[in-house]
C-alpha cells in the first residue's frame, strides 16, 4: 500500500519512441511477415512521395535478401532529390520528425512517423543500425549508419562518411531486421503490384528472394503537383485557432482571418466579426465589426465566438485544386498494364469536403481476361491499403452496392472475375490507425465512394449485357447451322429440289439474318473495350 | 517543383500533443459522445487505480452538467491518496507522463496519455483549462487550473491556490468539453453501471443530467493488491536487452541476468551465456560460460546470442501471483448486485503468459431473472470497453463456442436471457488501439476465453437441464390435475363409489407422485443458484 509521496517518485516522462517500440503493433509491426510489408511500404512511399515533389518520373528499386533466420536485409533506392546531410539524421532517427504533418499537401506520408519507425524495429529485433546513401547530385554521397536512442528519441550516429565522385541523385536506405517473405494476399509483391497499378508512371524493380520482377511504367508523364492549402475556418477547432491567434504576423483580426484561412473573404469575416462580439460602436450606437483588434487582444470569450459563428455564417468551401487525382485515364492505364482485363471502366468524382478537408475519390472496375475472381483494391494517396479491409469505408460501400442491378453475380460476396479499384485522395486522409491501413467511415466518404461505383457499374452493366446477348445470339446461330444439313436432308426427301441446295440455302439465310447482327455486335464492343479503353468519362 | 534543399527547409519537429491533438480519434475522441465516455473513463480509471494502490476502499463521485450548447462541465472526484503537489501539472499537462508505463504492474492505466488528452481535448473543444483540487490529507488542498502548451507538451499553469484547514485526500477534476451526453449501450451510465459490476467494492454515485443515481459496493474488501514484477527474458527484444546490458548497475553479465529478470536462476543464466558464446576457455580447453564479463562489454553479436539462446533453453515462467483477478466471489457479487440474475456461475482460470507477460481469464454467466436479452461485457483490468467489440478477442471466444451444446438457443447470435462477463487482467493488456477498446487476438488468450467460458456454461446447462425437467413435470402434474374431476366423475357413473371420493383419491395419487419429486428438484435448485451462490469453482 503507498502512498501519495510513494507513488509521486514513480512518476517519468515516457519518450515517444519508447511508446510507440512498447506499442509497435499500433504501427503495423504486429507480426514478422507484416513487419516486411511495413518496412518496404515506409521506404517506397517515402520515395515516391519525394520523386514526385521534385517533378522527377520514379525509379524505384527494392531488393529483399536473407540475412539469417528469420532475418532479412531490405533495400529501397530511388532517384528522387535526394536529402540534404544535416536532415538525414532527424528524418530516420526520430520519430514524430517530417515535412508533412505541418503542411496541408496530398503526400504518402502524413505523421513523421514511418520510416523512423522501420528503423526503431529493425534495431529493436537484430540490433542493427540502419544504413543510408544520399545524394542530392552534386557529386558527394553521404553515408550514415543510424541508430535511435530511444530513451531520448533522438538520433544516434554509429558511422558517417562522404564520398565524392559520383554523380547521382536520390537514397539509397538499408535495413536489416526480424522479418519473413511470404507471397499471399498481403505480402510485398501483392503492395508492389497494387503500387504499379496506381502509380503507373514508376518504374519499379523488385528483386525478391525468388526472383527479379521489373513493373515497366505504362505512362511517361507525373500526375498534376498537388498544391498546399491554408486550412479552412470550418474545420479549425477552438485550441488551434487560440494556437494561431497567439502566434500570427498579421496586425489586425481581419487581416489575420482574410489571410490565414482558405477562401475567407473581408465580408465573411466582418459577419463572423460580429455575430463573435468583436465589435466597437459604430454609427447611430449600432456595433460595428471591430476589424483593427490585434489578435493576440482577441479573448478566450470571443474566440469561442468565432468558432460559434463559423457554424451560423455561409463560407465558400475550401479549394479543392490542391488535389492530385490519378484520372481517368491513368486508372485504366494501371488496371490494364497489371490486370489484363477484358473491359475496364474508371470514374474520378469531382472534389468534396469533410471536417473541412478537400478529399476525391477515383474507382475503376477490372473485368474477365486474366482476372480470375473477385478482388477490392484500396488506395489512400496512392498507397495500396493492404490490411484491416473489414472495418474500411472502401469496404462497406462496397457491400452497400447492390450489385445485382448491374447484371452481376452476388450473394454474400461479388461471384465475378472482377477488380474493384478505390482510391480516395485528399490532404488529410482519415486513417482509423497510425498503421494507416483504413479509412474512417465519414458518411460523405461512403456516398461518394458509392456513387463512383455506380458509375463505373452502370457502363460494365450496358457491356456485359451486350457480351451476354452476342452469346445467346452466337449460341442461337450455332444450334442452326447445327441441324441445317439435316433438314435440307429431311426436305430433299420430301421435294425433287437436291438436299445440297437446301443446305446452301438454309446457311445463306442463317448468314444473313444472323450473321450481321452478330458481326455488328462484335464490333461495337470491339471499340468500346477492346484496348481497356472504354469511354468512361 | 522542390529540390532537396527546400525540402530540407521545411522538415520539423512534431510535439506528441501536436500528434494526438490532430489524430484524437486514435484516443477514442471521434464524435461528441464518445468524448464525454472518454472523459468520464480516465478519471473513473486514475481514481479507482489510486484508491487501489493506496489500500482504500473506493468511493467515486462523478457528476454531469450540462454547461452550453454541446457543451458540459464533467466532475470525477474521490477518496484515493490525493497527488502529491508538484507532480499534479505533468500529470494532467503533459502526454506520456505516467507512473505505470515504465513499471510491470496489473494497473488500470499503463500508456501515461488518458487524463492528459482528456485536458487536451476539452481545451482543444472549449479553449478552458481543467480544474483539479488535491489533498493528501495533510489539510492543504492544492488547486489548479491548467492547460497544456501543445506545441511543447508540457503543463500550462493558469491559476494555483494553497487552502488550509480542510481535512480530506484524495483528487477531484473539473472538466468542460464539447460533448454530448446519452443513455444508451456505450454511455456513460453503461459504463458505471459496468464498471459497478467488475469492481463490486466500490461505491459510485452518478449525479447524471436526468438524476442522482447511487452503485453501493456489494463487499467490503479489495482484491489481492497486484505486484509488481521484473521482465521476463522470454519477452525481451534485443534492442531493449541492449539498453538494459547499458544502464544497468550490475558488476557481471550473471548477476545482470539473474537480479534484473524475473525467474532466471544461475543454472539457465549459464546455460545461456554458453550457447550465446559468452565463453572463455576453461579446464582441458572447454569453453565455460564468463559469468564475470562486465555487462557493458557484451557485445551486440554476443546480446543477439542471447535472445537465441533464449529460444533452447527451457525457462522458468514468469511469476504469475502478480496478478490481481476478481475471483469468482466477487464477479458474482458484482453480477448480482447489478443484474439480479436466476442464475450466476463463475470461473477464474490459472495464469497463463503470452509473449512473456503473464495474464489471467475470468468469465461469469448470469442468466434469467431481470435480465431481458443478451449481452456480452468486456473487461481490462477490470475496465469495462464498450466499443470495437467485432474486433475484440472476447467476441471471437464466444463466438466460436458451441453455446448450443450447453442447452442454449444459439443461431446467429445468442437468443437467451445471458450476460456473459469476461475479464482479462495482465500486466500489460494487449489492447488494439490507443483507445483501449479492444484486445488483440492472440491465439493463447482467445483460447483461455474459450476454456473459462466452457466451464461456466456447463454450470449453466446443468441448471437449465433441471429447470426444464421441473418445467415439463410441473405441466405434466397440472395436466393430470386439470383432469382428475372429470375422470372421477366418469369413474363415479360406471361405479358406486362416489365421483368425489375418486377424485380425492386421484389428487392423492398424483400428490405423492408428482408432487415430491417435484418438491425435490425445487429444492435442490434453490440451494444451488437461489442466492446467485451456484457452486462454481
Amino acid at each position: 500500500m503507498d502512498t501519495a509521496e510513494e507513488m509521486g517518485r514513480r512518476q517519468r516522462a515516457i519518450s515517444v519512441s519508447e511508446f510507440f517500440e512498447k506499442n509497435r503493433h499500433l504501427l503495423g509491426y504486429d507480426n514478422k511477415a507484416k513487419a516486411m510489408l511495413m518496412i518496404v511500404k515506409e521506404g517506397v512511399d517515402n520515395s515516391l512521395d519525394a520523386c514526385e515533389e521534385a517533378g522527377i518520373l520514379p525509379e524505384i528499386y527494392v531488393k529483399i535478401k536473407e540475412a539469417g533466420p528469420d532475418k532479412h536485409q531490405i533495400v529501397v533506392r530511388d532517384n528522387g532529390p535526394g536529402i540534404v546531410r544535416e536532415q538525414i539524421p532527424k528524418i530516420f532517427g526520430r520519430l514524430l520528425y517530417g515535412s508533412k504533418f505541418h503542411r496541408l499537401h496530398q503526400s504518402r506520408g502524413q505523421q513523421g512517423l514511418g520510416v523512423s519507425c522501420a528503423v526503431l524495429y529493425s534495431q529493436l529485433t537484430t540490433g542493427l543500425p540502419v544504413s543510408i546513401a544520399s545524394s542530392t547530385g552534386d557529386g558527394k554521397t553521404h553515408k550514415y549508419q543510424l541508430k535511435i536512442d530511444v530513451a531520448k528519441n533522438r538520433p544516434l550516429v554509429v558511422e558517417t562518411k562522404l564520398e565524392e565522385g559520383e554523380a547521382w541523385h536520390g537514397v539509397e536506405t538499408r535495413f536489416v531486421a526480424e522479418c519473413t517473405y511470404r507471397e499471399n494476399r498481403q505480402s510485398v509483391m501483392e503492395y508492389i503490384k497494387q503500387t504499379a497499378i496506381s502509380n503507373p508512371y514508376a518504374d519499379i524493380v523488385f528483386d525478391s528472394p525468388y526472383g527479379k520482377m521489373e513493373f515497366k511504367r505504362g505512362v511517361d508523364r507525373l500526375p498534376p503537383e498537388p498544391r498546399e492549402i491554408m486550412p479552412h475556418l470550418y474545420g479549425v477547432e477552438l485550441g488551434v485557432l487560440g494556437r494561431m491567434l497567439a502566434s500570427t504576423k498579421a496586425r489586425t483580426v481581419m487581416s489575420f482571418l482574410t489571410s490565414e484561412f482558405s477562401r475567407l473573404g473581408k465580408r465573411s469575416a466582418s459577419e463572423i466579426l460580429l455575430k463573435a462580439g468583436i465589435t466597437k460602436t459604430g454609427e447611430g450606437g449600432k456595433p460595428v465589426p471591430d476589424t483593427k483588434l490585434k489578435p493576440r487582444r482577441v479573448t478566450d470569450e470571443q474566440a469561442g465566438g468565432i468558432i460559434e459563428a463559423v457554424k451560423q455564417v455561409k463560407l465558400v468551401r475550401p479549394p479543392t485544386d490542391c488535389l492530385s487525382p490519378l484520372g481517368t485515364e491513368l486508372i485504366r492505364s494501371g488496371l490494364v498494364k497489371e490486370l489484363n482485363p477484358e473491359f475496364v471502366a474508371a470514374v474520378s468524382r469531382s472534389p468534396e469536403v469533410y471536417r473541412g478537408w478537400p478529399f476525391q475519390i477515383e474507382c475503376g472496375l477490372a473485368f474477365g481476361g486474366s482476372i480470375q475472381s473477385f478482388s477490392l483494391l484500396r488506395f489512400a494517396n496512392r498507397v495500396p491499403l493492404l490490411y484491416q479491409q473489414g472495418i474500411c469505408a472502401m469496404t462497406r460501400a462496397v457491400q452497400e452496392t447492390d450489385w445485382r442491378r448491374y447484371g452481376l453475380q452476388a450473394n454474400k460476396g461479388i461471384d465475378e472475375p472482377l477488380a474493384i479499384f478505390v482510391h480516395i485522395c485528399s490532404v488529410w486522409v482519415p486513417f482509423t490507425s497510425e498503421s494507416k491501413e483504413a479509412i474512417a467511415n465519414y458518411d460523405i466518404i461512403i456516398k461518394e465512394i458509392k456513387l463512383a461505383l455506380q458509375e463505373c457499374a452502370r457502363q460494365l452493366s450496358i457491356w456485359l449485357s451486350g457480351k451476354r446477348k452476342k452469346a445467346m445470339l452466337t449460341k442461337k446461330k450455332s444450334t442452326f447451322e447445327r441441324y441445317a444439313g439435316e433438314t435440307a436432308h429431311a426436305l430433299g426427301n420430301m421435294t425433287d429440289v437436291s438436299a445440297e441446295s437446301i443446305q446452301n440455302k438454309i446457311l445463306n439465310l442463317i448468314k444473313n439474318k444472323w450473321g450481321e447482327i452478330h458481326g455488328d455486335e462484335i464490333e461495337g464492343e470491339d471499340q468500346e473495350s477492346g484496348e481497356g479503353d472504354n469511354q468512361a468519362a
